[in-house]
């Protein structure tokens, strides 16, 4: 993958990797908006300069394009991995939703589909668009194969979609890396909830992790 | 209802309701962010002076926590609602979700779920805050009667929770009232997906509405 090799090429140079600029980008865009953010508010949580983080990304814009073409590429890795450890329907979608939500819980880089629309130029703006529509267009193709195999109950595979993706966006609003659920339980326990929605014949087994007395996810 | 009475005193005064200055208002901030948009935005967008707005919001920080208020008012009343229709946990979770999903669809004022956070003062903070964890907590209550109904399989109730407000949260980030479903039709069929992958032995029946040939949501 493109993005791994510019991240160790990045990494051989120092501690400040690719990865984790474009995840502390993602979390301050997410909490503070794109347009309450600078590049230095940005340098300061990476506490490095402004001139190192410049060697890195030219622009704020250009570090929201980036931060969400590798939401993106994981999205998408995540389906053709799918494709490659599972052929049932259901069991694909599961290992695709919970490669997806991982991805968006690893450093908390999935934050940045919550900051606002219209920050990023047309060009850049039409990229990442494009990128997302070939991603639910082949979440969708999954949904309505199961439909036809007899595996899920008949839907809108548009809607069932969106309730999916949703759900997964929705995460960095409330995750937080200091409590109690590793993000691999998170991600597995919304996978299965997820499918379960859809399979005609779902087993009555508990959808793990179970709650914990007095836990905090 | 105190928004009610508010809305229709308004409404006495003229066509400019605290209810569409309000749904105009979350629909600019979700798309611009709060840091960029002004009041004068949000006048312009609602086609009145900035005099016209101050005569209903003090400030634009009074006009975002507003926004909030309005969506966990909405989201209550599901909860009360459901409560006084239905018995079982299930029918109750769906016309909850139901509820909560129209309210948020109804001129997209819920797109102010997805505006970026410490935007408002603390102690408005405290408040929505205060209001949201008052319906995620009932919300878990919910889920878990149903769980000890049998009607629910076994799973955290959070981390499920959170699933079905992160689904139903991300809709106005694809909705548009231009599409061919009606955002009835779209809370039906989000309420019975969510809650079918909680139900132990959940029909095999489709979830409405089905799929039209091209149709766009």
């Amino acid at each position: 993958m493109g993005a791994v090799a510019r991240e160790q090429a990045a990494g051989a140079r120092g501690s400040l990797t690719r990865e984790k600029i474009l995840a502390e980008a993602a979390r301050i865009f997410n909490r503070r908006g794109y347009h309450g953010t600078t590049l230095d508010d940005v340098a300061r949580a990476l506490g490095v300069t402004k001139a190192a983080l410049y060697y890195h990304v030219s622009s704020k814009e250009a570090l929201l394009f980036q931060c969400h073409q590798v939401l993106i590429e994981i999205a998408l890795e995540g389906l053709r991995r799918a494709r490659e450890r599972a052929s049932a329907p259901d069991e694909q979608l599961r290992l695709t939703l919970a490669h997806y939500i991982e991805g968006i819980m690893d450093q908390l880089r999935g934050s940045v589909v919550l900051v606002e629309d219209g920050a990023l130029t047309p060009a850049h703006q039409r990229q990442v668009i494009a990128g997302r529509d070939e991603y639910e267009r082949q979440l969708r193709e999954l949904i309505a194969r199961g439909m036809r195999d007899g595996v899920f109950v008949p839907c809108d595979p548009k809607l069932v979609g969106f309730a999916l993706l949703g759900a997964g966006n929705w995460i960095p609003k409330w995750y937080s890396p200091a409590g109690s659920r590793a993000p691999k339980e998170i991600a597995e326990a919304f996978a299965a909830y997820l499918v379960r929605g859809l399979q005609r014949q779902p087993s009555a087994e508990a959808i793990l992790p179970l709650a914990e007395a007095g836990a905090s996810a």
